[in-house]
């Protein structure tokens, strides 16, 4: 079923190659997780960088492993240095990772996400499903940043949008579905705990960038991501049962999942053709 | 005394009701504190979102459960943003919490909370004695954000301001004051070591938001978020006498609390009419 | 060797009166680390404002203790908020300290460092190896905010820039060095998982902030500021081997020091005479 993908030994040799180079991860981010996120790169072995002033974008991610482009708190300025970043990423083939963080959840959200989507050509887009399905056209209930319902099916939206934008598509929820237009996988780790933390979305994205910046394929490099942050979760989880001691545990157990010190033990990960 | 107020049973019915409903808590506050007072948000059972651009407050707020204006680092697109989404809200009739985060420390803070009063009809305002004395035309000294001395009756003021509001007036400190303009609370619930972590008078704003989510009587709402919040920090004393642990107990405690999984015991309110 | 130089007996002094008078510490930083130079702040017993509105940092920096400069997530608005603060702070007599975040890494940083030097006059400045070299004229190489290769010798390039803007300049790395222009102090405190937590360098910044508004010697203040924050770092590392658990044991060990409850043991600090 898993057609030769073995998340754990993929992940051990990225994240091997990853604390090597240290490659950086440009953010321009919301102003909510600019720490955590960055922090988070950082218990990957990779090193983070915020910058947003046009001014210094361009030439700031051409020089990056992966770009991270989050709307989770967009104005006109952030919206300017997004576009302007992330065609200089798809200049210089520097991978760029969109989360259309409250896509649908306003007029403007949902005209920022659709501007980048005609302007900058991504690698991978992380959502949840009510964001997802504003980008895909679908119908679903957003309320702020939370995907309130969502009747369709998740996978098929992932691989419709895949197709369409030619790159990969991970809806996050229970289960993860990540798809590159052709193969699907499906990810079962994470812990409910990650919905009382804020920005943990947020962060699953800048994981999917870590890995991004690894190299192809971006299939299994995002599923693997997204199964890592998830597995940081659970086994924080089994560490802390309240929010603010399960947030000080997700960095903890990233770092110890990413630099070796914990067994890549617990990875759930299906991978199939989408056809 | 208590004119038959009894905090603890009013906020279990109250969170019991905002754990099932989720309503969304509309931030537009203080660079500062976004993580924290989001984080704090989904501790008590709500959903935070943390939008600014003009482009979007009025829709979001129109939204909301309860809309907070936070002005801890104020600037001149914050300020409109404020204003608008502020007026968006009285017009959907969503409650607008205000904290005036050093009001009277530059005149152009002070500018920006008298225009906030004037342009924007409020629910409550949460601040400490020389914020709520500096609305108010009071004498009081505050250098940053910490109230330095104030000489003056806390409780007069409050009610004095109350009055002429015609909203809920919290000014908070050893002692916590409440008034709605006819009736007056008192909060004693709370610790020292709140002092050594920045921003939980934001927190404090937002638990009140939360509260005023769920709807009237507004004074007895606002006075329970206080107490619960600072319960919340008695319990985190006890567990942590260092800030950073202290920190992370705050978020911990009040989930327990808000979650029903620690019992709503040791609140000490006191209610009173004012005249 | 330490030419009379009681580093602790110094920091126990400063301490004291800081706690006394809690100065106000004016950060004008990045959007990254605003509640962890707050917090640590709070910590050391000085209370921070964070305010960065064309139209409040003069008034504001004319109060303080000390005035920080961190241009980490620099734009247009907040480079012209630096400079007017800087000028303010200059004309009453507040020192201000300059943080280089990422200068090198960008033409745009460069040029915000560069104007910022010609137009403010400082009382220290403290950056990694590659973030001094660019503002030396010296050769290094920077990723984002990384210091990768710096050939020459920090100690000769600090005592050089010291001369030339005169004032403090402290290069921090696996030895921190710090020079007046005249006389030379070396500092060896400091754990390597102090990298592994975005922000520490700002907090170091803080930290010399916070020792400077107790007064002259600059040199002395500096050095022990790094001293102090290299310990609590050492001390967190004691309790906590992971980058969640260490970020915040950073601030209760700040705390513990800085408020007596642990002695201020392990520091490791020479001075001596740069010609």
């Amino acid at each position: 079923m898993n057609e030769g993908f073995d998340s754990a030994a993929f992940l051990a040799e990225r994240l091997e190659w990853i604390a090597a180079n240290r490659p950086l991860i440009h953010h321009i981010t919301n102003l909510v997780v600019m720490n955590e996120t960055a922090n988070l790169t950082l218990c990957l072995g990779a090193s983070p960088v915020m910058a947003h002033a046009a001014a210094e974008v361009e030439e700031m991610a051409a020089q990056a492993g992966a770009l991270v482009l989050n709307m989770g708190t967009p104005y006109p300025e952030l919206e300017e240095a997004m576009c302007a970043a992330g065609k200089a990423a798809n200049r210089a083939g520097v991978p760029v990772v969109f989360d259309p963080v409250g896509a649908g959840a306003t007029a403007y959200r949902t005209r920022v996400a659709h501007r980048l989507l005609e302007e900058v050509r991504f690698a991978a887009v992380r959502g949840n499903a009510a964001e997802i399905a504003c980008l895909a056209g679908e119908a679903a209930e957003i309320r702020g940043v939370d995907s309130l319902s969502f009747a369709g099916d998740a996978a098929a939206m992932a691989t419709g949008l895949a197709v369409s934008l030619g790159c990969v598509v991970a809806v996050t929820g229970k289960t993860d579905v990540v798809s590159d237009g052709s193969r699907l996988a499906r990810v079962n780790n994470g812990h409910e705990l990650l919905g009382k933390v804020t920005g943990t979305g947020c962060m699953a994205t800048t994981a999917v960038a870590v890995l991004l910046a690894s190299g192809e394929p971006h299939l299994e490099a995002a599923t693997a991501a997204l199964a890592l942050f998830g597995l940081a979760g659970e086994r924080a989880a089994e560490l802390a049962g309240t929010p603010g001691s399960f947030h000080v545990e997700i960095y903890n157990q990233a770092y110890e999942l990413a630099s070796g010190h914990a067994p890549l033990a617990g990875l759930r990960v299906e991978l199939e053709n989408a056809g």
